[in-house]
This record gives structure tokens, sequence and C-alpha cells, in this order.
């Protein structure tokens, strides 16, 4: 029998008039060349009002229509990211980072009708213009060199102006939960970019969860500075939480070196912050150089990829505690976040957050064994790690038809997101992963981990970086190559190096090709790009020893 | 267009699933008359499983049939609060406090085909049971003396018996978000009780929301206290929000008085507990008889009724902060709670915490005035309060034949619920509220608030108790009555009481009408009967003076 609930629809406009009613005095904080620009929720929320009526009226929005953003994280953006879906169209965040090509494709395969720019960002957008095909307008938000765009097809407005003198208040539509709210593409290595649209239940129910005591825990006594871009997976679903709980935001815009996001920190004093290791590698040093006062923060959370414990451990001296997070654009990203339990001493904390942490009630997950039997959560067995919840995609973004793509390498045939990650999942459930699938060394019926051999290699004395990868071999059908990039002045002893590994992992595991390379190649978003290792071995344009 | 995201339902096998393997070392911790008694999530889980196999196979339970509770908060309760709406069948928790005549009502109105009971409650339930039509099993849980039940028309079960050597795996089947899992009656003091069916989706929404930092804020780190009873709307969601987060539980089971309960907090160190008013003055005058350590326990949350200020400055003096929080059984019950806002004085946040609170995203809120008018958010403006939102009752259950009933003095007519409570909501969104709607006094087109002329009068040193009733009067329509309980030894003096009001209040507020009564008539839940006060006016059965 049905309860005696209200239906109620989860939706993007509830969090849009929540955060600027119940929370209307938290603030927006963009820092700016000029200091710090400052926006009340209730101002936010007016200020969406005004841009939906422009895209509606003005533009001609209609429908679930894309319309896209090319922005760094600012008061315009976060106006853009809640009005956009509110009205029904769909937020189409562009990743300025993407290489030019990746980037036409993307929007022409989003049939984006509007691109909303920062003027900062329009050296980056002006000659990609004449390749978009379904762009009628450019929205320019903030100063800019818009002579950049004389030629230009589609019609250009200048933000403010378009927003100027419209009601302050919209009659937001009823929207169906699973209706599609943004559209984010991965930045695949192989083959063409894939999209993933993410409904407004899951932006609702994703949020919830970051608010959540077990996750961010942000609460309206925050503040929270996303350093992770709103074009990287929404920013972490932190801009749609924070306006949901009231959190007060500290958007950096495009000033994401150490000393300005030092220098913010010191002055707007957020409580949480989130980002890539890269980026929190620079703010250490300059912590590190002393005499800042980054009192306020206590919690940084880390993805995008594995944070090194050295730097966690540094980032404790200063009375910043690092959260390990794992997710994906697949997965809104919110996967996995490392909290140990509670009651233990520091020391006994520590796997657990260098782990990649446990997964929330709305992620259920399991792994994947070499044959695609399902792995025991041991702590030992390893596996694929495939992961089902309301928060998860089921398919990629087939285009403007409306077509759903279900690649079998990506999902599997009961639905669950293979995530191509392969670890292993204590008894208690928190995960470590140890390697990307494809990056797998499987010689001999047995998988190596490379990263695990790239770690121990890495923490030798000799070592910069190390990058291990499959390469065929006749007898075992894969071994690992190891290549490393020597410290200045070091010269290259494989037998030490081999040694080495052999006090560290199973002696079948040790390489026996070796290479030593200039610096590891990576990819845009500064990961380790093995294809290209692999390639270069193949053509033959590798150096190695055989030993 | 929809999204690519999985269409995966939120229900309680999900909670169930998840706080029994990624949280299976948690904790479940029962007060019994030999000490506590512990078992783990893990434990919890395959004794769900059991009794759903028992429940299924044994006793014939199939569909959406109800299986009601009277029980205690322990173990047992919290393993039929996830077994039976995860095998589909709808839970139904007896409020064990109720008068015999309406429990019978409301076990034959819900047609519960299954009673699961305390053996301690046997006395409770044994009278009844010849009145329950629907009943055709009892499952005794715990010792008792079942000799009471052997009379009894219905198959008598031992819950250890009826568990031991079932499959301790069940395959939960699917079920749609918005079936019912639970179902509640309000005990009204008008009219029949009426029933609330909570839905999968209400309770798994709820529960997230319940983990908030914004909310209760419990993690895996958490132990908590539930003292709000399992039958009075979910223990407040804790059950179900701690087996989500792995939040290990201290149930009280019939230990519910002051002694036992710091016994309880001193040796099982919970952080976080729950409970209404009048169990937590008790726990105070323990702890203000000194040498007790508490020390674990941070915060408690307080509803049911208004905390008084006094009481929460005890609190605080002990190192135990009250959180306010308001709801009723048809909002789940998280309606409001009080966390002050960030960056204030400990005076600064006074105000806000003796507020009922902010609502959270999920609740909206408005203040419908005397005519239905929508009031302003002023801070003075005071309304009805209605709310709205995906765990607000829609809806009464009309009874097994799926029937629903909207009575329109409690649902508007787009959907929203009536709250009956009468108050005023700050701009920033704190709730305050101030009468029950039925207790405002209509005076010559305006609301004298009969909570805040109790409130002022209370704080006069003479009075121990007070209760305002709307009388009729010919002139205003109606007037209030002022009945005071003296304190020993007191006398009367209502010109003195009058001043002392007339400094307060506005003086045509200031009630004409005085009695002195021995005490306030009480409902069963404890809040004043002010339904007796208004018949004995009627009836001429107060002696009262008029000034």
């Amino acid at each position: 029998m049905y309860s005696t609930m209200q239906d109620v629809p989860l939706t993007v406009s509830r969090i849009l008039r929540h955060g600027s009613t119940v929370h209307g005095g938290s603030a927006v904080t963009t820092w700016t060349e000029s200091g710090p620009e400052r926006r009340s929720f209730a101002q936010i929320g007016t200020r969406a009002a005004q841009l939906a009526h422009a895209l509606r009226d003005e533009l001609g929005v209609a429908g679930d229509q894309r319309v896209a953003t090319l922005m760094w994280n600012n008061s315009e953006h976060l106006e853009a990211y809640l009005a956009i879906p509110s009205m029904g169209a769909v937020l189409h965040t562009l990743n300025l980072r993407l290489p030019a090509d990746q980037l036409c494709w993307i929007v022409n395969h989003a049939a984006d009708r509007v691109v909303v720019v920062d003027g900062s960002l329009l050296p980056l957008l002006a000659p990609l213009l004449p390749r978009l095909e379904s762009v009628e307008h450019v929205v320019v938000s903030g100063p800019g060199d818009t002579g950049l765009l004389k030629d230009c097809r589609a019609r250009v407005h200048d933000y403010e102006q378009l927003l100027a003198g419209r009601p302050t208040g919209f009659d937001w539509p009823d929207i169906d939960e699973r209706e599609a709210a943004a559209l984010c593409y991965t930045s695949g290595t192989t083959g063409d970019p894939k999209g993933v649209t993410y409904s407004h239940r899951s932006v609702y129910l994703h949020s919830m969860q970051v608010l959540s005591a077990e996750s961010f825990g942000l609460s309206s006594a925050d503040s929270v500075l996303p350093v992770v871009p709103m074009f990287h997976v929404n920013s972490w679903g932190i801009p749609h939480a924070a306006f949901m709980a009231g959190t007060s935001m500290l958007m950096p815009d495009r000033f994401l070196q150490p000393a300005p996001l030092v220098e913010m920190i010191e002055t707007e004093r957020p409580t949480v912050a989130a980002a890539v290791p890269t980026i929190w590698q620079g703010v250490l040093a300059e912590l590190d150089a002393g005499g800042r006062d980054t009192e306020s923060l206590h919690t940084v959370v880390i993805g995008g990829s594995a944070c090194p414990p050295a730097m966690m451990k540094a980032f404790d001296a200063h009375g910043i505690r690092v959260v390990h997070a794992w997710g994906m654009t697949e997965t809104s990203p919110l996967g996995s976040l490392a909290h140990p339990p509670g009651g233990l001493t520091e020391e006994e904390e520590w796997p657990y957050r260098i782990s990649q942490g446990r997964f929330p009630a709305s992620v259920e997950a399991r792994l994947a064994g070499p044959s695609g039997e399902i792995m025991p959560w041991d702590g030992e067995s390893t596996g694929e790690l495939e992961v089902r919840g309301p928060w998860i995609a089921g398919a990629y973004y087939g285009g403007a038809d409306g077509s759903l793509l279900r690649p079998e390498d990506k999902f599997s045939e009961d639905g669950w997101l293979r995530t191509g990650d392969v670890g292993r999942i204590t008894p208690d459930g928190y995960l470590t992963l140890t390697d990307r699938a494809k990056d797998v060394i499987k010689s001999g019926g047995e998988w190596i981990s490379s990263v695990e051999l790239e770690n121990h290699l890495m923490a030798h004395p000799d070592v910069a970086e190390a990058a291990v990868v499959a390469v065929p071999d006749d007898k075992w059908g894969e071994r690992p190559l190891a290549t490393v990039v020597l410290k200045d002045g070091k010269g290259a002893d494989y037998e030490e190096l081999r040694a080495f590994l052999a006090e560290r992992v199973a002696r079948w595991q040790v390489p026996e090709r070796w290479s030593v390379i200039e610096a590891v190649p990576k990819t845009s978003v500064g990961k380790f790009d093995k294809k290209v290792l692999r390639r270069q071995y193949a053509e033959g344009a590798l150096d190695v020893s055989e030993l």
C-alpha cells in the first residue's frame, strides 16, 4: 500500500528556494583582482531568478535545452548552477583544461544553445566559436576582451546587463526528479568523451550525503573553500550542498596559486576546503615557510587522486586534517570517504585514513575478480570495484536524441557501474584502491599491482618518479615494465632497485624490464598517462634494459 | 530528458544491508536487569533475516500486512524495525502509554496480524487480546509471564525459538520506495487516533537528514542513546539513521528512571542522547547531586515539548549541550532543529537556542494568518505553521482498504500539512512556536498567545504552574481565563498577578478571569490538557473570579 507521505520531488529549485530564504544571510565570497566580493544567498537567489528570466524571455531557452558554462568558481557560476536546472534546462559545465578539439566535440555533442563564459576565459573560447555549431548565444560575465568576439556568429550578451531590471522572483516549474539537471563529460583517455547527466534527484541526495557528519559534515556554522573546480564533477557537490545547508562559500575564481590561496584562507577564514593533491602540495610549501595563520581551517577533503601519506602528515602538523575521498564523474562523485572508526589512537587511525574510506549507505559496492566472480571483503582479495546507487551513472548520454549508451566494459549486465578501479575492501568496509583495471599486470593468471610497485620505487632515495606498465610477454602473458625518473645527479642502478623491491613485494612481481625516462607523461588533469608509455614501448621509443 | 543515473529505490532494506556489512562491527547495547547486552550490527542483520524468514515461512506474513510491536527500545525491537519493512510488510509501533481502548481501536484499525511484544509488557497486552480481532500471532521477546496468555486465541511464539536455525540471509524483495514501511498513530486528544504511514522513501530521506551536521550529526564514531521510545515517531528516526551511519546504539529498554539512565551513560559512554524534557529533568537532578561522570555525552536533543531555558542552562553547566528540536508524528518527526548560526557569542546564541530552530531543506514552511493569508517572516507576525516535504504527511491512513483521509483542518487544499502550531519565523528562518492553534485566544480580531501568558505567570515567585485557555466573551468573542497552581503556603493575589503581567504584555491581553486550581490536568504524554479546563469552565466546575 502507498504511504500517506506527501509526494514532493527532490529538485534543485527546492535547494535554491531553501538556501535563499532560510539561509538568505549566508554569503558567497569571490576572490578577485581587487579583493573579495561578497554576495548573500538571498542575493544569489534573486539573481538566479533574473538569470532564468533572461535565459527564457530574452534568449528563448526552453524545455531541457543545454546551457553551458565555461567559468571558474565564482558567484555567477553558482547563479547559473541554481538557475539553469531550476528552470528545467540542463547545466553543462565545460572543463576549461580540455584540449580544444575535445571541448568542441563536447559542446556539439551536447548541442549547447548558450555558453556563459567568464570574461577572463574569452581567449580560450573565442577561437573555438566558429566550430561550435549549436551555440546561438554567448553570455560574458566579468571583465574581458570582448573584441575577441567581434566576428562571432552567436549573439553576445553582457551577464550583468542581461540580468538588470528583470523580475527577482521566478515561478520555478514542477520537475520530475528523474529529469536531467546537469551534464558533465569525463575526460576519458581513450575514445570520445562520455557524458553523464545528473538528475535533480541525484543532485539532491548527493547534497544530503555531502552534509552528513560521516562525509564533509558542512553546516551553516561552516565556511567552505571549494578549490576543486565547479567544472570538475560539480566541485564534488559542494555548491549544491553548501547552498542547502547555508554554508558560506569562498570562491577562488582563477586564483589557484599557493600564494593567493593561503592569503584567502588567512583573511576569509574558511573551516573546510576541498582540492586535488597537486594544488595542496603548493599550499603546503607556503605553510611550511611559516608565519601564516590558517587556524580556521580544520579539514581538507582531498580526492581526484590518492593523497601521498607524507603530505597528510605534513598537514596534520599544521593542524589541518586531510580527509581522503574517492569518486569519479560517474559517481557524482562521492563514492567513499576515509573517516576512521571512533575510539582509535592516532597510530591506529592511520591505515584507515590513507585508505579510500568507507561507502555511504547510498553507494553499494562489490569487487569483481579476474573472471567476474564476486570477491570477499577480507582486506586481501582484489577485484574491480563495481558500484550501484541513486547517484551512480547507469549509462552515458547518447546525445540530443535522448538515447542512452551502456558499453559493457563500463556497465554490468545487472546495472552496476564498473569503475575501472582495482582494489580490496576490509571486513569493516574500508576500500583501498591499488590500480586502474587497465593498468593491472596480468602475469601468469595473477594480478600485479603497478601502483604498489610505483609506490615502493618512489620511496627509494634515488627515484623522483616511477611508472610501471604492462608489456606483452611470451611466457607470462604480461610482465611489468618499470620506468623511473631519477633524482638530479643519480645514476641508474637497476640491480639495487630490484633488490629494493624484492624486500617489499613477492619476488615474482619484481620487473625484469627497466627504463630511465626524463619525466612521466601526464594527462590533462595531471595523472600518469600510461597509454603513452605503453605506446612508446611498443614503438621501441624507450631505452629498455632487460635483466 | 531523463538522466543517466541508476534508478535505485530508497528502501529500508538498503539501510539494513549497508549497516550490517559496512558497519557490521558497530554495536547495539541493550540495558537489562543483569547489565548491558551487546549485539553487533552484523548480528542484528542476520537476526533480522531470521525474523523475516520466521514471519514469512512460519507465520505466513505476506504482502503489506501489518506486524505490530509493543516493545521498549532494545535490540529485538531494532531487528523488527529493519526486518518487517524490508520484507515488504508494514511495521506498526504501538504506544504502550495509550489507554487500553485506544490501543485496541488502533490494532483493529490497522488490522495487525502479528504482535511482537516484550515479555515485560505481557501484563499490558494480555487483557486486551480478546478484543484484538485481527491478531493471529503473538511473538514474545524476553522473559515474561506467558501464563497470562494461556486463554489466548492467537498462536503464541517465543521470539528466540522462532528465529533459531533459520537462514541468516534473506533475499529482500524490490520495493517501490513510495510503499508504506511503518505505521504510527497520533495520540490525538480529540476524536479517533490518526494513522500516518511512513514510506521507505521518507524513512530513508529522514535518516539522511538526521545524520547531517546541521541536525543530529551522528557518525560511526558516535554512540547514541535514544531515550525517546521507538514507539514514539520512530524514536525520532534515530534507529534507522544510526544503522545507516554505523552509529552504535545504547538502548535503555524499560530503565527510563534517572538512576539507571545516569548509570548507563557513565558505563557505556554515549556521545549523543535524545529525549523529552520530563525525562531529562530527572537526569539533571541526579547530575546536580554531583560525583557522576557523564563527560562522554556532549549533546542532548530535546523535543516533544519545549525545553525550559533554565534546564538548558543547567545542562550547559554539566558540559552537555541541549539542542532544541520540533516535530510531530505527521513530520517523521524532524521539522526543525535549533543550531545557532556560526560566529556568535554564548549570549548571542541564546535566542536561537531556545527557539524551535531552523527547517532543513526538505521541510518547506509557511505561516497562515487568522484568515488564511500567508504571513511574512519578520520575527513578529504570527500564523499557523504549515509544512510541506517528502517526509511530511499529506493524508491519514484510512484503513486496510487503502483509502487516504484528508480532513481539511489538517491539510490545506494545495497539500500542505496544517500543524496546528502557531508561531513566528525570523527573517533568517528560525521558528518560535507560541501556541497550539486551538489554544490561541481570538480576542477582538487579534490573537492572544496563551503560552506567552503562561510563561510569564510561571515566572512569578508564587506560581507553580499556570494554564491559560480561551473562554467565550460576549464583547470580544473570546477572552483568556488564567488558571494557576500556587506554591505551598501562597495565597491568591490576582491584582498582583495582573500587574505582573501588565508589565510584560500588552494591557488588553491581561486576563480578567482567574481561578486557582490544585493541578493542571495533563494528557497521557504529559502535556497540559486544556480541553479538560475548557469543559470544567463551561460546566461551572471552576471557582472563577472576574476582575
